[in-house]
């Protein structure tokens, strides 16, 4: 998907919500549990009651491959089910990849070609052509780590080099990249006041922000800072909607959830577009 | 695998060579595309051929990621047949996963547990509370990216931070996290030099060093400046190794190669210990 048609859909659904898929199965619905793949029917669910409140889902890979090769299986069955049923999503496959040159284009033709996801997340640590695969695919996007929403973002990422912080650092190097136009950036939402200065570097780049609710943050607050011309935001949430409920009725408890951030965002987007 | 057990190891076979094992299907020898799982079909002879050679095999995750489903399943059986036949054999997943909390667990779980791999590769980027959930698994260790052998190393890792370069930062730091005694490090061949500033601060952790041949480090220097009192490091071959040959003999090729490799090892551990 295109940057451009992203943004038509957070307009046609006045949403800018990302909806992680991150499925435990210690906490889910005891009665999926019976079913063949308990993990992708709570995602076929979960989807078939949220689709048009959010723009994105997005799968964390960890939370898969903790299942192993079952995992594995209802991760394909379920970007299947969403570029099948569901075109006018956007895909993020997080997965936090990132090795040297060869091996990166491995993971990018995993995630980007073979199961199709529109974006895949990757860390910076080692460099630019450690990043450069996944950007050489065309209409697809390349989420970098910049300034993440765990208290161990404190350890490395705003550390003091060049006179800057690091992960400004890493916003500003990255834009001189190949193909750069295809990166977008994940900002925790724990850090509003730091948005201000992220975008004065990456004025225009989508940033997909973790951290709203479950971890803390305030979308209000976020949006006052990131918002570009374009929304530029994804603001994902993982727990506060998925696990809303635990019943038979899990899927609209989830809707509900899912309701309340898109009438905010619908609420935001009128003000400020 | 303890860390005195890997060192037994290594005095017992006299080598510290570890054979990576990153099967693209495009390289092996066509013959092997007929069977039903060609990339253990690989992996399975290049084991038995070199196994008394080197003291570990690291599977390269994306390789097998790559190839989806059946990706997996050759993951899963890999490991199963080293750890089955060859259990003195120290496995490594070099997956360089990392995330927050509650998923870098998620990914523990996949490859130290289930998988039963000795070890896996981090990325520091998130910092310590997306490491320590991997350093909570007792006898097993986490090899996280220090120094990596590629040109993008010189991106970010080398760049100036309180007074040291941020790899530096990155291997100080680590050393007060909690378990840290199950710390590896990444630390590439292609900058020898570099060996003996780590050594002064991670004097005694075992080093992962990628980049011996194919990325054009020297074994030599690379043992000059970061062998320890314990040998403290495991030395990688992939590509220089598996793919020596390419007909009916490829795994004579690629244990020829390794026998030159465990050779020059003997020499320096003699001279050496």
């Amino acid at each position: 998907m295109t940057t451009q048609a992203l943004i038509e859909q957070i307009r046609i659904k006045k949403s800018f919500l990302c909806i992680g898929l991150d499925v435990d199965l210690n906490k889910i619905p005891q009665h999926l549990l019976a079913t063949e793949d308990p993990i992708f029917e709570f995602n076929k669910a979960i989807i078939d009651a949220t689709h048009h409140l959010c723009v994105s889902y997005k799968p964390n890979t960890a939370f898969y491959e903790a299942y192993g090769l079952k995992g594995w299986e209802s991760l394909e069955k379920t970007i299947q089910y969403l570029n099948t049923n569901y075109p006018e999503i956007y895909t993020i496959a997080d997965a936090k990849r990132g090795d040297i040159g060869n091996t990166s284009t491995m993971y990018a033709k995993a995630f980007l070609e073979d199961l199709a996801f529109d974006s895949v997340t990757v860390a910076p640590y080692m460099g630019k052509d450690s990043v450069e695969p996944f950007l050489a695919f065309k209409d697809k996007h390349t989420i970098m780590l910049a300034l993440t929403s765990n208290k161990g973002a404190f350890d490395f990422q705003t550390l003091e080099t060049n006179g800057q912080e690091l992960y400004k650092q890493v916003l500003e190097t990255s834009k001189s990249w190949e193909n750069s136009e295809n990166l977008m950036y994940v900002v925790g939402a724990t850090k509003a006041e730091y948005f201000k200065e992220i975008r004065k570097i990456v004025p225009n780049s989508f940033l997909l922000v973790p951290g709203v609710g479950a971890q803390g943050g305030n979308l209000q607050d976020v949006c006052k800072y990131g918002m570009s011309d374009n929304v530029g935001l994804l603001i994902n949430s993982s727990r506060g909607i998925i696990y809303a409920g635990n019943d038979e009725e899990f899927s609209q408890a989830a809707a509900s959830k899912a309701k309340e951030l898109q009438e905010q965002m619908e609420e935001i987007l009128i003000n400020r577009l």
